[in-house]
């Protein structure tokens, strides 16, 4: 199988490498506006061919798929230009800067009947796995809230703002670990550049069954957090991304809720018992994702990440934006 | 001096060591329903009388100042009794569980020319004096963000929600660093209990200059996170109140913006700089909080955190209850 | 019961405040050669009786047992004095500054038929006792190493150097959880003032059975480390008495070496398994002193930080001396 | 310049990667024993040329300069080999796994003036780099001690013990930062395989004015660990190398020793300030590496880790294997 790459910026020599590495596919042809960027990918692969125009890889004959790692607003006509040229496509998240064209992407890939997938790399890690096989085993109890904390100092984005760039990655895992569409969205921000892009957004989102998640993001941070903390009503899990070997920790703590008569009054009994650190593994996420797009390629087989999932992110992310311009007030989703 | 208190549960038997070592000061009586409570105190300090009427706190002659630390509810009754029975008050964050009985109480003081103090501890932290002095000194630069996680498991309170119990000290901390009111109050909450009475809680401030302040509260974390992070554009600072040494970290980081035609590309530098953990001492601010009531008493100094002080986290707290009732739309604070 | 003090500076204040939370015990005289420290307990406790003079306290006839929390080179003659009037006594770590002082004193309590006991408070800790479960329950194997690392800033000791002051706490865990004594001391320190008192000291005992233990020992280090690593041949555990929570983690880590005919090639697997934290509670170890005290003399049981217990601390600190003033040549234990 | 790699393991991909990068410096040929590892080069890397055979890189007449990053006990036959045929030679550390084969390299490479330098990776990080400099501005005052620790679980080597395998890197950063051999050497250490060969080990060197240096190194730990400690009178450095960002941290800590005629009581001062932490940067320090290596070659210029360096990493090591099997005794460094 033979690909092309769009986009050799921050993520694309990451993609280029994870392909090379894998056993059934090769890399063509590597399109990229930079002329330093490809100047080096030369002299790392001399055998890969280079070019400054997109449309050398999308119209490319030689090649069956087309990874898009470009800035978010050229996803949805890159990812529609590879579509309709009878491309696969595996774009970086979110799949779209827009829910029309999420859905139309969407479209135009099943009726060409060509695979249409997006990198949500964080539902790849070992560590956001290894959550999902706790969630669904049930030993959380009832899930109550999803705390997720991503801050860092830059990149700042021109095109996106902060919960378009940043966001992706906990409503992903938010989504892969509850498989539920929360009904409320809130989201507040705050832009301290001249083109009014939002650079710190904290979004809310809140389910018919209590279930609350939170997401801070913040591209003004003097450290950089990567945290979620998940609570259930039998344990909880705090996943910090920035920890290289304590990842996921589970906690055996909670609190049991005694009635009485004085509603003033709560008799709460709190449990505060061991810690479990299980071991997720040191394999790269990326290596999931291309074998999940080139699997779905050659096998048939619906990839983690597919399509409608991305729809689903962007569906939240577009609820988000409409209560961003509504000063915080909550949107329903429908 | 001779001092009452009303209340032996968490926090009292911390004020009353605190007065018992200031030389000044002296410990009549002290007020607590639970007998047990009142009987360990008597096997530490038998010289100290012990009751279970507040009442007898209240009308004691022989003292000349009160202190209230019971839950939140009764701060307003008790402490109305207290200052009509001609003495000064201290009471536990907050003043009051409401803007209206909150000022009612400052209206009675000001009448009977008593001192009225609210024991907001966080602002008498070697921590946050080390912070404001930065603040005053401008080196932060324009400040543009404040971003507060108070999370811990337990201890519910029956009477008020999470975030008028964990929020006064965030909002102790954001005004006596910025000395200004914010313009727009949004809040969301969800409770998981059968009372009602939110669990977990977002609060956001904004200011007409882009200022945006967040605070996150949650009794129901598996974590215990008391993390501060203060962006100013020339400088930040991460403020950890779990961390024994290294509590509060300058940060020489922050970006430029590079003005440019092509409002689609921001062209930013990053600094990176180096960090700086000033000595913020260790002494205990509790010691500080008495030492202010008792000299504003004695001298007529005007406290730090004086009954205006804690009026005005008082008023945020009440926008953010309406918000809270509006699914979190903005709350314009007159 | 009534017990005397002897010994009111950095770890009095912390017995008294156990002993007097301990029901069935009461403290009659705290003796301490500074009159600020006895004026600052008389105001916190009015009742208790004060003098500088020990001899008050040893020859008080009211007493049952006396309690020595003084530097360590008085250790031996006061408890002498004490034991000799009948006294139970129970002193500060270690029990003596040499070894023949200590087996005088065991032989006079043996005599006198007193209870004598060394407060070896790190072994009535939860984090030791649960990793004393640990061990006694084989699942770390056979034990191949214990490196403990307690290094500070000060506190200066002027009659004894850094291992005498500090490595009893390491001995006595060592000694709780392996039961055995070593067969090799090494020991190799250095003096930074003109005293010759060494301030930092590295001690190595070795075992027949291949176990090593190392205890780093400074008074002059830029961060407080109290930390102890002990590997079996099929878990490992890490114990850092700094964390707050954190402080026993259990590592399913280990290696097995597959044989090979050539010897310079070796053949490991390694395993990099999940870790666990138990829940060592928050109970004061101290309480477990004084309780295991009162219950020695009161019901005749044995200590677990008995003086024979306390006897094999000193004879490996004796050890380790000379080693040092042999340029840390192996000092053989008989 | 042409340069020829032997040795693809562990480190071999990070040197070819780095030569790769430098822009006056081609790879030729790269020689492993194993061919998996071969085909990989292969696969990223399609045109250089691989070999089984070491020969045929030591003997190519096309390359200028050979790198060995073999295991230990092959640096010296393949240093001797290359330098005897004429090329440059970059050895992995140590140079050799003994004194006389040390010395016999420099002997060699001085007769046949050819460049042979040791890659002592550690002293061309940013963080060494940072310490140097704060060393030899004499901000710390006069060093007392320096103590490393370096833990690992794995990897075992066979042909060297965890002193010739971990301690060169602590050794280089000491000789690095203090430009002086120390007089007295102690080194224990304990086996736990059948080869007999030391996988734990305590290093410790005294210097004449008082200096103690101190490495722990170990193949069996549960956790990793590289931190080194260093104190001078005036202030205090602790490198913890598994940070992130806070790898150099500088304590305005100390303490003054107050002379007092009662030999018994010290009377000090401590000291504990601000804490200031470095940016060290984060460029690759096996990059400043090869450039001092081609720069040698090129311009003639003294590599900071020349042969000289290297040799006085392997005087350290001898030493110490001699006080290993002496129990421990100190040896004299002549």
């Amino acid at each position: 199988m033979r690909i092309g790459l769009i986009g050799y910026g921050y993520w694309g020599p990451n993609i280029l490498r994870n392909i090379i590495s894998h056993t059934d596919v090769d890399v063509s042809v590597v399109a990229d506006l930079k002329l330093e960027r490809l100047a080096a990918l030369k002299k790392m692969y001399p055998t890969i061919r280079t070019t400054t125009d997109a449309s050398e890889v999308v119209e490319n004959r030689d090649i069956d798929a087309v990874i898009v790692a470009t800035p978010v607003h050229t996803h949805y006509p890159l990812a529609k230009a590879a579509l309709e040229a009878g491309k696969h496509v595996l774009v970086e998240k979110p799949l779209a800067d827009s829910l029309n064209g999420a859905e139309e992407l969407i479209a135009i890939a099943k009726k060409k009947k060509l695979v249409l997938m997006v990198d949500h790399t964080y539902i790849y890690t070992g560590a956001v796995e290894t959550i999902k096989k706790i969630v669904d085993s049930g030993e959380l109890g009832t899930l109550q809230s999803f705390s997720s904390t991503r801050f860092n100092l830059g990149l700042f984005q021109g095109d996106v703002n902060v919960l378009w760039d940043l966001a992706p990655h906990d409503l992903s895992i938010l989504l892969y670990l509850t498989e539920r569409i929360p009904t409320l969205v809130n989201a507040i921000g705050v832009s301290h550049t001249e083109n009014g892009v939002e650079n710190i957004a904290y979004l809310t989102l809140r389910y018919d069954d209590g279930l609350i998640a939170h997401v801070g993001t913040s591209w003004v941070s003097p450290v950089k957090i990567r945290q979620i903390l998940i609570s259930g009503d039998q344990k909880m899990i705090a996943y910090d991304d920035t920890e290289a070997i304590e990842k996921v920790k589970v906690y055996e703590a909670g609190y049991t809720v005694r009635t009485h008569e004085d509603k003033r009054r709560l008799y709460m009994d709190y449990r505060s018992g061991d810690i479990h650190i299980p071991n997720v593994g040191n394999k790269e996420a990326l290596q999931g994702v291309v074998e999940d797009f080139v699997r779905a390629i050659s096998k048939g087989s619906k990839p983690r990440s597919d399509a409608r999932f991305g729809l689903n992110v962007v569906r939240i992310l577009d609820a988000a934006e409409r209560s961003l311009k509504q000063g915080g007030a909550e949107v329903r989703l429908s």
